[in-house]
């Protein structure tokens, strides 16, 4: 007598820092149903991860065992389990960790991040978008650019990562925008899309100069009153210019896609056709869950 | 018949966002007495300024008015009442601000801040060490450096303030140390300064690479486990080197002098050296009090 059947062929999950996001796929790639919760990997504790999981995803569970795989900050070290970075050069899809749970109904698979020695560098989540983009453009050479609290860009070439290089512009922007003496001259949700590519251009050209631009733009709102819209446009395109003189070798003269949430593609989009550049754009999340398909058949297919 | 006579010829006050210190001061510029308060700027309101001060400076009262002489953010638009900034050029002390008080026994004077219209910046505060320095060395021609949460650069010429520039590098290191992804990495009071100087020469070459820098922080601590006083040293190095190469068209080929708390003119000092400059080095407190003494001369001499 067979057991009763699992409502999910396989089960993907893309657990960070801060969230928990569960998919029931079929065999085929297709979602049947999704779920997430704040229960992020920095909340829990090494014996939370499995009840936690079990709690979201009980209702697609049958008897057989149901495979579940899991991308993000659940690999790490602070995680569920370490699965050890693979060192690029490498696909982006390394081996996968097993790990054992205590119920026998699922079968949880973590993916790896990568590293780089020279320059010291890691991802953990986005090769699984990586991923999933070489699956959408197999044939795809250039440079990949995942924007985020941490930006990656990544030097694609011949279905590897080659080298890549992390940027803390998202997470400067919300400590000065939030938390320095500039945020009483940004606080809005307004946006000048002038002052942003005048202020991509500036430090784009003149890099040094981003640290005296900051306290400018609070002292030309004191001394002449800036729209706030103006005032945190410039805040986003002096930071968005460092950025792109940072990484001028990895975009300048390469095919250039932009994979993540559609906010921040385009901002990064708007950043780059004021040096004439044009990217292609996929969005974050569904090239997240492509790539945890193209796992799942490299796991079980 | 006379009232008593005040223990104090006047009061110096530096009255800054945070703090309050006050010192009773004799007409040739000796300290008799000083206090200090936490009672800053920014905790009081506009009536709560005057029974503040009376409450730290009664005991040195006699019955007739004595002079109170104050430099810092209590001149602010948010303080006791505004001082409109001086434009530069001038000479560092411009028209002071006198304050109404319902006090007989004080007689209240705001010093105001510096303004520059192009390229847009502000100053309140170090215009009084600035003055300061200048009475100390009158004949001073170069680039004075305030180093703090927001650092000056100033260009002094026959007495005059010509031009100043204010970096947020302080602030920076403050919010990426405490409070960025960073934390992790430099939380010591460690220094390593061999790291420190390699990380100034760094971006002070390539500013650029800052934007690059700041995440490999992290990174080689987890590939290879760095000591947190090295990481420390490397985050200041980086931030300060783009703060020299922002700030090159000051300090080339000029005198410089540092004005501020001994750790951090050490730090600058430290950072110049690296480039093979040397700069004569003076206590920030002192040239704040040495500042109000002149402008206590001014107004009553």
């Amino acid at each position: 007598m067979s057991g009763r059947a699992s409502y999910a062929d396989w089960i993907a999950v893309d657990w960070g820092t801060s969230n928990l996001r569960v998919w029931a796929m079929t065999g085929r790639g297709e979602v049947r149903d999704q779920r997430m919760s704040d229960q992020g990997m920095s909340k829990l504790s090494q014996a939370e991860f499995e009840p936690v999981l079990l709690n979201l995803i009980e209702p697609w569970l049958g008897t057989a065992p149901t495979p579940v795989v899991c991308c993000g900050m659940v690999g790490s070290r602070q995680g569920w389990r370490e699965a050890p970075y693979a060192a690029v050069p490498t696909a982006p899809l390394g081996g996968a960790q097993d790990v054992p749970c205590s119920d026998g109904r699922i079968k949880v698979s973590l993916l790896p991040g990568l590293k780089q020695q020279n320059a010291p560098d890691v991802m953990r989540g986005e090769e699984t978008q990586i991923a999933g983009f070489l699956a959408t453009h197999p044939k795809f050479d250039g440079v990949l650019c995942l924007p985020g609290t941490h930006t990656k860009w990544v030097h694609i070439s011949a279905g590897e990562v080659v080298s890549f290089q992390t940027l803390m512009t998202g997470e400067l922007f919300d400590l000065l925008g939030r938390q320095s003496v500039l945020r009483h001259s940004v606080d809005t949700e307004d946006w000048d899309k002038a002052a942003f590519s005048e202020a991509v251009s500036d430090t784009l050209s003149r890099p040094e100069a981003l640290a005296a631009r900051l306290f400018q733009i609070r002292a030309r709102d004191l001394l002449e009153g800036t729209h706030a819209g103006i005032a945190r446009a410039r805040l986003s395109g002096f930071l968005l210019g460092v950025e792109l003189a940072a990484t001028k070798p990895y975009w300048l003269g390469q095919n250039i896609a932009l994979v993540g949430a559609t906010a921040l593609t385009a901002l990064y989009a708007s950043a780059l056709s004021v040096q004439g550049l044009v990217a292609q754009v996929e969005d974050g999340d569904t090239m997240t869950l492509k790539g945890l398909t193209a796992a799942y058949t490299e796991l079980y297919g």
